[in-house]
């Protein structure tokens, strides 16, 4: 007997797909600016959020974009049966601490900037397996907090090369359902590592594209579509560089991914706004699926979306240690 | 309509129970000499395990274990679907590095020292649900990173008060399958946060101890059953001054833990062998859970088993600003 659920090698089709019934964004003043601003709920004046260091602000959006999706699902935090939540800091404190604001059982997450992907796929099981009514997915992200943990200080004036990319500073948080009215998961594919000996923290498109290649490629084999089935293919945070690899890699590989391929970190902001190779973080693929393509597939722009959540999985003490960056990427198909 | 299998608050019943048919342990030479050395499927000749950082030797010990897991149950990593995997260092780079040498999708989970039960509830999850047939779970932990990472580096000859505990250096991991012959996971209950105040970095088990209260409480009011019901109740690493707490809130709360409860923490060091507390670390109940708890389940000793995985999410960092250290606990059923 093999799992019912599962077509192909590394994908599962959704019996009853889950709907996502409420979705919030809460970012900074930066993305506050970008050309995506009008989608998102909450844009705060400066990164402090009022508080007093920029850990403690980042917890505070992922605090307020979760309150905001529950409420947006007309529920309270007592309906949500899990949590499924993480950061980039390290023992993922961003989640932890609005954990500990909730009363909903909570299951940590560690996929670098993959995380608000692999919280949706998990929780579309966990709903679609019959062991939940409702389950919160949300991440967090902040420049300042990523460049210090990352690679340098933000006081310390270090020149960013044209490679790097710039933390999503926000939060995002969506309420998955067994029932209701909204965009549909019908599909998750689950990737594993690919890691092609990308060393530089200052290029974490690189590091990521063939990962997100890697998954792209095996979930259309699994379906059976060609790319041209969705009428949006989106990454995580791969930004210029990975995007433009990811093509390549598509060019060689006989996948047509020119007309319909773009990348949350190409959207999010202006090339006006100073941020090099484009946008990064767990937030990045949250705040632009959650304010931006979920919205414009309700309003009827976007039929189908293929959407992926890209991890470089990068660790200061590994690359002192001669290691180079595992990627990851995991992709959800959304209908509506 | 319920997602029909949850029961009470925070617990579910598995359909058809998910089978452990492969299990491994690999452990440090402390471990080694410890009163269950002769459990372990693998024990290292030095902590650094013929590598040249502790880092590096950590991740050894998991890979080694994950290998075994999966021979034992008479399998290839092909046939398994989903890694579940975590550890306490930052970017959880033992669990990643091993998923590197997987060809298996891999799912990073960060649940501090709770990740074995938090892999091992949400594996049974994705098996009863449909969507795999195989799962590995598996975590690590390293006494030597641990201590760098979280309180001082072990060259520095810190003197550890009376109530630190001894991270146990070693790896575990274990195949769940739909199908086969062994100890099955009946229920999984996922905790809450709970956060009481502690902000001691060297009195984890003073952290944890509310939330493992309130997990067995929960499970037990959840399922109708009382302490009884189970031949054991085993904690993960809460060690003497966490697991006399528990037992003084069940006193205080009217449920008798004085019988059958446990920790492993308690367990997998002698008292002869300086650890002052006892053990702790993500390692400390992976692998007295699939070394001994579940060898004796097979040998016949015990039947019923209420196991908990605990996990005190303390971060230097969020210390540094002032913070407490949250905690958590996840509890699965398992029975022979």
């Amino acid at each position: 007997m093999t799992a019912p659920k599962r077509i192909g090698k590394q994908t599962v089709a959704f019996d009853n797909p889950p709907v996502i019934i409420g979705r919030a964004s809460a970012v900074g003043p930066k993305e506050g600016k970008g050309p995506l601003k009008d989608y998102f709920d909450f844009i705060a004046e400066d990164t402090y959020f009022n508080d007093t260091s920029w850990e403690k602000a980042e917890r505070k959006f992922f605090q307020t974009a979760a309150k905001l999706a529950i409420e947006k699902a007309n529920l309270t935090p007592n309906d949500i049966h899990y949590f499924l939540a993480g950061d980039l800091l390290n023992q993922i404190i961003s989640a932890t601490y609005t954990a500990r604001s909730l009363p909903i059982p909570y299951v940590g997450l560690y996929g670098a900037c993959s995380t608000m992907y692999e919280g949706l796929a998990l929780g579309a099981m966990l709903i679609d397996g019959g062991f939940a009514d409702h389950v919160l997915a949300g991440v967090s992200s902040h420049y300042s907090t990523a460049e210090r943990q990352f690679r340098f200080p933000t006081e310390q004036g270090v020149q960013r090369p044209l490679s790097s990319q710039w933390t999503v500073t926000g939060a995002a948080a969506m309420v998955l359902a067994a029932q209701g009215q909204g965009p549909r998961i019908t599909h998750a594919t689950i990737g594993k590592i690919v890691d092609l000996g990308v060393a530089d923290a200052t290029d974490m498109g690189a590091a990521m594209a063939p990962a997100a290649f890697d998954t792209i490629k095996q979930h259309l084999e699994d379906t059976g579509r060609d790319p041209g089935y969705y009428d949006l293919i989106v990454t995580g945070d791969l930004a210029k560089i990975g995007h433009r690899l990811v093509q390549a890699l598509g060019e060689k590989q006989g996948l047509d991914l020119s007309k319909n391929y773009t990348d949350c970190g190409l959207l999010i902001y202006d090339t006006s706004q100073d941020v090099h190779a484009g946008g990064s973080g767990c937030a990045c693929s949250g705040v632009v699926t959650a304010g931006f393509l979920l919205e414009e597939m309700q309003a009827g722009r976007y039929q189908k979306i293929l959407g992926l959540g890209t991890g470089a999985l990068h660790s200061p003490i590994a690359s002192q240690q001669g290691e180079t960056v595992p990627g990851i990427a995991h992709a959800v198909a959304i209908e509506f």
